[in-house]
């Protein structure tokens, strides 16, 4: 969807930090982790739970999801295949940039399409991305839901909703499945962390942090 | 340009943390300090210099800029006023997430149009952004210019080119004026820190945080 380079008039600035500097200030590396699931199957709450696990292990972190992004970057987009395309692939961006700030950036969003989530994984790059698949019924997702949405897309009064009128491809890969419909969020948020300690993306048993030294600047 | 919240069929989620939490984990506030000016002006430069300095104090900082943003969140966008504006509104709803995670934002754009840099700070409110314009006469930039994009554009090669064939808005009341043609760029960095002290979005002499509290989880 770029332009290439030449004709967009602009050239990469090599700035002074790079990522690495970030990390080691905050004591962890940057990466995104992508919750992908149907609407109510606990995205957002696991990503929370996550998040708090995280601050208090003194990490630098942010939850993006569907709610949030659509009010403001994405305001602009629909549910149609191409505008949730577009939605995914400007979140991919803005994630990219969380990354390169060297922030643990949580995203929970429905991406029902495996090629747009493919899409992140190849510009961030794997050691990048740990994509989390929230595995969950439709009917259990239906019973769950406090915003009557689903009832709403049954009646055909919300168009091309996910699981109901409009298609969800579950990942073939994922990093970690979690299974929501038998599993408790914090337990489930437990395991992501355990993952993330794993991977040494953060230090166990907690992050240690460099101790904080004060230049003249 | 957003679509009413009951069309767009999301609703906000209340997050277990805060702005205020993640302020306190960062040991500053969460700020947006936009640089806006002519192409080859200065604004990268001083962005860049400007980061190092807090990242010196320990702060969790990150520079948008014109190059790195049109690569990506922005790739599909060109130069006409259209695209300038939509460019302009979705870096304003990026960098407002980069206020609620904490993080010292430093924007560096063109951003020439006043009514689009003012939608930012109505967003963000006026204490979260801080708006600094860097003053340069056209000539100046363009003998300065290392891209010979002036050129291209005096050519008529690249259209819709900032002070040239398109636009420039200066600020009517920028929070600080540089005039980068007679400033230099690290003391130019030094009085947007000094004004960032003063408001106490950092702490001085040197950003104190609190003590890394290591909760089990």
């Amino acid at each position: 969807m770029n332009k290439p380079v030449e004709e967009n008039n602009v050239t990469w600035f090599n700035g002074y930090l790079t990522r690495e500097d970030r990390e080691k200030l905050h004591g962890h590396q940057g990466v995104v982790i992508w919750f992908t699931g149907l609407s109510a199957s606990g995205k957002s709450t696991i990503a929370r739970h996550l998040e708090k696990k995280l601050y208090n292990l003194g990490c630098s972190t942010y939850v993006f999801d569907g709610d949030n992004v659509r009010h403001g970057l994405c305001g602009d987009l629909g549910f149609s295949p191409d505008d949730r395309e577009e939605n995914i692939r400007r979140i991919g961006e803005m994630v990219n940039l969380y990354v390169d700030a060297g922030i643990i950036a949580i995203a929970a969003f429905i991406s029902p399409y495996r090629k747009d989530r493919e899409s992140i994984r190849e510009l961030l790059g794997k050691d990048r991305f740990m994509e989390i698949y929230i595995e969950c019924p439709v009917d259990v997702c239906e019973a769950r839901d406090q915003k009557g949405i689903y009832e709403k897309a049954r009646a055909g009064i919300i168009k091309e909703f996910t699981g109901i009128s409009a298609p969800y491809e579950s990942p073939d890969t994922p990093d970690l499945i979690i299974r929501s419909y038998k599993e408790d969020a914090t337990a489930a948020a437990q395991r992501v962390l355990d993952l993330m300690e794993e991977r040494q993306i953060i230090k166990s048993p907690a992050v240690i942090k460099p101790p904080l030294v004060i230049r003249p600047v």
